[in-house]
C-alpha cells in the first residue's frame, strides 16, 4: 500500500509550492503585513539560534570580537565610493522623517530629517567610519570584528527565508596591514563557512569565486559557497570579500606602518544569514517535511508517552522521565542530547505526524507494551515515517550517540552523491542547452545542476549566456585541475573550469 | 601619597562627566555620526552578550520561546489602539520611501511607500496581529513569546546606554485565559528580573508599580524595578506590563474557551535593554573605572606576563599557559572560569592599569621573581589599585572561587548599604524639599535618593510636585507594611508608601 505522502505537492509535482508547504508544516515562518518581511516562528528561529550559536563560536574562536553598529547609515556615507553608489542605488529602506504627530486618531509623519537615512543593507561604509577612527597605528592590526545585526534590502518578489526584505545575519568586517594579509583572511573565513555547513548542516558547497560581474559593490575578489538542492538550482550560502584598498580609501583607513609611513589598510568582509534556513530546508528534506541534520536540531529526541487509558499514566510518565533524565547526561558531538517530552494530550498518531514534519531526528513512543517490555519504539527521521525500532531502554541509552552520527554522516553522504550526479562536465554548447532546457516547458520538471565547462573569461559572453539562457556563472572553483581545456561557446582555450547553473 | 585616580573628574566632581569617561576608559561605547545611535564596542558588547545569554536562559525555562518580528511597523497598526496613538505619538523613525536612486553620482529616495512604515518603538501591535493569527483555542493558552531585538526611539538628548535612539532589548509578550493568569505571568517575570538583577549584576531594585501618569501607554498595570545608582537617581532596571485586554481588543485576539465562548485573551508585555549597562557602571563603578561583578565579566581572570629581558620569556609564558591551563578546568557559579592572557608586549604597568579602567575583577601578574618563587601577584579589582596579594599558584587556584563568590558578595552588599542608606522615610513636606535640594544649587552636589512618603493617590498632587520639584514617583512598592500613615502634602489618610526620586 502507498500512501500520499504528508506533503502536498511533492518536491517532484511542484518544488517552490511544496517548500512553502514544508515551511507551514513545520510551523517555521510565515509571511507579516509588512511587504516582504517575514515572521520567524519558534521553531524556525530555534534553528536559526542553533546556527547562530555555532557560527559565533567558531568566529570568535578565529580571533573575531563582536561589536555592534547603528541601524541607520547616512546617505552622505554610500556615496563615499563611487561603485557602492551604483551598487546601492537600489531596494533599500529610507528613513525620512524622525516623528510621528496625532491628529484626529491618525498618525502622520513629521519632523524631516536634514539627510535622509538608510536602513543598513550591509554595514562596509558605516563601519569603515569607526576603523578610520579606531585604527592609528600597525599595532591596531589587524583589526577583527563581527556583528549579528538585521538588515533590510526591498524585495519586490520575496521568499520566505530565501529573499526577505529584512533578514538575520553576521557581517564580519577585518582591517589588515597588507594585502596579502587581508586576502588571506576572506578565504580563511570563507573556508571556515565551508567547514560550519559540513559539520553542522551537512551540506556540501562549492568554493569559488565570482566573476567581475557578480561580485560585490567595491569588492576586488568575492568569494561564494555554492550549494546545489534538490531542485538542482545553486544557492549561495556564505560570502566572503577582498574589499582592497576600495573601502580604505573612501572612509580615511589609514596607519603609521613600521617604517613610519602612512598607508591605507586593506579590508574584508564576510556573511551568512538566515538565507541558511531556506538553503537546509531545500537540501535535506522530503515529501514529509523537514528534515534537521542532528548536529543543527533544536531538539533531537522527542518523547512520546502514549496513553490511552488513565490507570497507565504514571507508569508512563515515570519512564518518560526516567528517559529523558537518563539521555540528559548523555551527549552527541560535544554537547548534551537535546530531549524534549511531547505531553499534550491529542492523539499519539497526530503528535508523530507532527514531529515528522518538523524533522526531529528521532520520536520515541512510550506506551503500556513499551513499560512493561522495558523497551522503546523508535523512529528515525531518515527512514520511512512509518518504521519502528524496538529497543531495550538499557540498548538505546547505549546506543543513541552512535545513531545520531550515523544519521548525520548519512544526510551528508546523500548530499554529496547528490551534488555529484547532477555535477555535469560538458565539452559542447548543445550539451549545455540540452542539460539546462526542461523536457515539458510548460510544466519544467527539475532538471539541470551544475554545468562545468572550460572558460576564457569573456564577460560579454557570460552577459549573452544570462540573458538567453538565465544561466549564470557560479564560481570559479578555488580547486581547480590543471589544463581546462576548450571552452565550447568562444573555442577559445579556457582560462579556467566554472560552474553554470540556474540560482535562487 | 594620595594619587590622582584613574578617571577624571571624580563621581563627586563631576558625576555626568565621570560616566562618559568611564566608558570611554573602559572602551565600552561611542557616539556615530547617526544622531544618538551608538557604536557598542566589543568590551560592551561582550558585557551585553553575557547579560543576554543568562537572561535568555532564564526566559527560557520559565517556558518562553524565542521568536523574531519585523522592524517596520504599519503606521496603521499604531492606530489601532486609541491610547497607543497618543503614546506613540513621539519621536520614531519613519520609512517613507523603499529606494534609493543614483543621480551624478547622488543618492535620491525614490518610490515612496503607499502607507510610511515606523521603525518599532516597541512591537504590542505588529506581535498582537500575529497572535490573532496564531490564537483559536484555549488550547493555544497561554502563549509565551519573547524576542531579542532592536528598537529606535528618537532621542533628542542622547546618552550612551541610558539614552539612546536605537537600543537593544528583549521584548516578552504572552497571552492568557483569564486576568488573573495575565496579571501573575506580569509579576513572575519582574520577580525573573529581580532575580537577575541581583545574582548577576549585584544590583538591588524595588519591585513597584508605576502610577497611572507612568504607564506604558495602553498598560492596565506597568510594573518596574527602580535602582538607585551612585549620584543618587533612580534607573528603571526592567519593566513587566499587565495589559489587560486593551491589545487583544485592537488586534482581534479572540480564542474559543473550554464553554464554547469566543473571548478576548489577556496579555502582558517586558522588557529589558542595553540600558542596564549603563546601569551597572553607575551602580558599581568607582574612580578607578568600570566595575564588574564577576558573574558579569566577559573575562573574570587576567594574567599580565611581565617580561623584560628575552631570557625570562620562556619560562613566564609557560607558567602563564600552565596557570591558564589550569583555571579553565575550574568554575565559578556554575560557568568554567573566563581567563585571559594578555601577551600584548606593551610596558605592565600601562597594561595593569588597562584592566583595572576596564573592570576585571582578577588581575594576575608573572615576572621572573614568582615564576623563581612559584608565586603570584594578584590584584582585586575590590582593593586598591596598587595593592598586591602574593600567593602561591596552588593556593590561588585553589581559592579563586572563593575570591569571586567574596567580591561578587561584596558588591550586593555595598550596593544595599548604597540603596538603604539614601532611602529616607520622610515625614513633613519642608523634610521632602530639603532631601532633594542641593545645597550649591549652581554646582549641585550628589544629593538627594529615594524618598519613600505616604501617599494618598492624588493624580493632580503627582504632577504638581513632578513640575515643580523635578521629582517623580519612582514606584509603589510592592512590598508594602501595612497603616502607610498621612501624605505630608494633602494631609489626607495615605493608601500605601511611594518612592519618589529624580530620574534618569
Ligand atoms: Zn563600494
Ligand atoms: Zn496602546
Amino acid at each position: 500500500m502507498t500512501e500520499r505522502p504528508a506533503i502536498s505537492p511533492t518536491r517532484q509535482e511542484d518544488f517552490p509550492e511544496w517548500y512553502q508547504q514544508v515551511i507551514a508544516a513545520a510551523d517555521l515562518a510565515e509571511n507579516s503585513e509588512v511587504r516582504g518581511c517575514m515572521i520567524i516562528k519558534p521553531w524556525g528561529y530555534a534553528i536559526w539560534e542553533r546556527m547562530q550559536r555555532e557560527l559565533d563560536r567558531r568566529i570568535k574562536a578565529a580571533g573575531h570580537r563582536n561589536a555592534y553598529f547603528p541601524l541607520f547609515i547616512p546617505l552622505s556615507f554610500l556615496e563615499k565610493e563611487a561603485e557602492h553608489v551604483e551598487g546601492f542605488a537600489k531596494e533599500c529602506a529610507v528613513v525620512t522623517h524622525h516623528r510621528l504627530e496625532a491628529t484626529e486618531g491618525r498618525l502622520v509623519p513629521g519632523a524631516p530629517l536634514a539627510e535622509p537615512l538608510v536602513v543598513r543593507p550591509t554595514s562596509e561604509t558605516i563601519i569603515g567610519a569607526a576603523f578610520a577612527r579606531w585604527i592609528q597605528s600597525y599595532r591596531d592590526l589587524p583589526l577583527r570584528i563581527n556583528q549579528w545585526a538585521n538588515v533590510v534590502r526591498w524585495e519586490l518578489r520575496p521568499r520566505l527565508f530565501l529573499r526577505t526584505s529584512e533578514f538575520l545575519w553576521q557581517e564580519g568586517h577585518t582591517a589588515h596591514q597588507t594585502a596579502a594579509e587581508a586576502e588571506a583572511e576572506a578565504l580563511r573565513m570563507l573556508r571556515l563557512y565551508e567547514g560550519f555547513l559540513r559539520e553542522m548542516l551537512a551540506l556540501p558547497a562549492i568554493a569559488g569565486e565570482k566573476t567581475p560581474g557578480e561580485r560585490f559593490p567595491g569588492a576586488v575578489r568575492t568569494l561564494t559557497l555554492e550549494a546545489l538542492v534538490q531542485d538542482r538550482k545553486a544557492i549561495q550560502a556564505g560570502t566572503s570579500h577582498f574589499l582592497g584598498q576600495n573601502f580604505a580609501r573612501a572612509n580615511g583607513i589609514t596607519f603609521l606602518s613600521p617604517e613610519g609611513m602612512r598607508e591605507h589598510v586593506w579590508t574584508t568582509s564576510w556573511g551568512v544569514s538566515t538565507r541558511l534556513v531556506g538553503t537546509l530546508i531545500m537540501a535535506h528534506s522530503d515529501d514529509n517535511g523537514l528534515v534537521l541534520p542532528p548536529r543543527v536540531a533544536p531538539c533531537q529526541i522527542v518523547l512520546l508517552p502514549l496513553i490511552r487509558r488513565e490507570e497507565e499514566r504514571t507508569a508512563i510518565e515515570e519512564a518518560c522521565a526516567r528517559l529523558a533524565a537518563e539521555l540528559a547526561e548523555r551527549s552527541y558531538a560535544g554537547e548534551p542530547l537535546r530531549v524534549e517530552i511531547d505531553a499534550r494530550p491529542s492523539a499519539g498518531g497526530a503528535k508523530n505526524w507532527e514531529w515528522v514534519k518538523k524533522g526531529v531526528p528521532l520520536r520515541v513512543e512510550i506506551g503500556p507494551r513499551e513499560v512493561a517490555a522495558g523497551t522503546l519504539s523508535i523512529g528515525r527521521r531518515d527512514r520511512p515515517p512509518r518504521e519502528r525500532l524496538s529497543q531495550s531502554v538499557r540498548q538505546f541509552v547505549a546506543e543513541v550517540e552512535g545513531i545520531l552520527t550515523q544519521m548525520q554522516e548519512g544526510y551528508w553522504d546523500r548530499a554529496v552523491a547528490f551534488q555529484k550526479s547532477h555535477t555535469r562536465r560538458i565539452a559542447s554548447r548543445e550539451e549545455f542547452l540540452e542539460f539546462f532546457t526542461p523536457r515539458d516547458a510548460e510544466r519544467p520538471e527539475i532538471h539541470g545542476g551544475f554545468a562545468e565547462i572550460p572558460w576564457s573569461g569573456d564577460a560579454a559572453l557570460e552577459e549573452k549566456i544570462r540573458e538567453e539562457q538565465k544561466v549564470t556563472i557560479r564560481c570559479i572553483p578555488l580547486d581547480q585541475e590543471p589544463a581546462p581545456g576548450t571552452c565550447p561557446f568562444s573555442g577559445k582555450p579556457g582560462k579556467y573550469r566554472v560552474l553554470f547553473g540556474k540560482a535562487y
